[in-house]
């Protein structure tokens, strides 16, 4: 089984590993990390990566697994990244989507009519994409697999694992990386988190939320639905 | 606050990047990923990053992190990682070890008398550091944190957040990346999965406890308790 990331500047580093933790311990599997080029790929907080391939020489993949954080903003706006998605999403057998990453799936025209899950601050901008936005964690509609933010890929992983080869990997990988649990709040979404913590979140990005605004609009436009 | 993690070969991303970023969010912090020198440093499972700093210019820190993997059965004997725990650990005001990553603070003597959490697969070597092994997914003795297995990183973290900044803060945090964990199945430790469950993990893991126990022996010889 070949399985590519997607490996763009400023995207959330947990949002990749989660799943990656996950994935990688699938037997016989391989993962590539893709990027425009070999250049090391920055994560949004600082955390540096090296990419195993670029667009112009990755496999076709088994799985295309797209990850979100700001840096998603400036890939709905960049042709190559909409493109190679689109082009890959195609002809993958599944599709795993965390947090904003839906919103590249969107832009690349893979989600026209399906519902999907997205970070709760962005989840708003999945209809401008054709999608149906759904609030759960995980969102199962076909092939496509996405979620809500950041750590909930790990959620999804763990479910695709089951689907795609079997229930006993997926719970062996599961207690290897010892997946049990214990938030030390209630809270971690949007219903159940306090109102004035609700309101840091959302006064704390509100500049990212103006951009993203843009981007997905002239994204929208551009995939002409 | 100056936050340092230990960036060794072989350790495993999540048990990494799931405090990271928890951590990272903290208003104000600064984070060095540290290692022996600037060379880029492969994962477990082969992903690559940098190194922002190295053993001789890494800045004294008010929280050390030590992940754990694989790659932690040779920074228990290599003197270089050991005594680089050892001087940045006491001198923290809080140390985080992750996983398998309590065995290299016990063969730092950092845990001599005091209670340590540890991937479930390896708490059983606590003791020859003179530590106690607490089956509990984080523990907290003293300014030193411990946890389980892997994912159990990002619980502590949030907890660490909520002693060492406030309560808000790490609420803040655990709501901006979604943490309402819906794990697809019971089971995720030792004795919530089933028995066939945990007999899969142990036989693939044989070999690294054949390693680990040569590793543990030696590293405990040179701490001479």
């Amino acid at each position: 089984m070949q399985i590519n990331f997607l490996l763009f500047p400023a995207l959330t580093q947990l949002d990749l590993t989660g799943p990656y933790e996950v994935l990688v311990r699938i037997p016989g599997v391989n993962i590539d990390f893709v990027s425009t080029s070999m250049e090391p790929v920055v994560s949004d907080r600082g955390l540096t990566m090296l990419p195993t391939v670029t667009f112009e020489n990755a496999q076709p993949c088994d799985l295309l697994v797209v990850p979100g954080g700001p840096g998603t903003d400036d890939t709905l706006i960049d042709p190559r990244w909409v493109e190679f998605t689109a082009h890959q999403g195609s002809q993958a057998r599944f599709i795993l989507g965390i947090c904003t990453g839906s919103l590249l799936l969107g832009a690349a025209g893979l989600l026209l009519g399906r519902r999907a899950a997205c970070h709760w601050q962005a989840r708003e901008f999945l209809p401008a994409f054709g999608a149906i936005p759904d609030e759960s964690r995980m969102c199962v509609d076909g092939n496509i697999f996405t979620s809500g933010g950041v750590t909930s890929g790990i959620d999804m992983a763990i479910r695709a694992v089951a689907l795609m080869v079997d229930e006993d990997t997926a719970r062996q990988i599961q207690l290897q990386i010892e997946y049990d649990p214990e938030p030390p709040f209630t809270g971690g979404t949007q219903r159940t988190s306090p109102e004035h913590i609700v309101k840091r979140c959302l006064d704390a990005t509100r500049e990212r939320h103006a951009i993203r605004t843009q981007a997905v609009a002239q994204a929208s436009q551009a995939l002409q639905i």
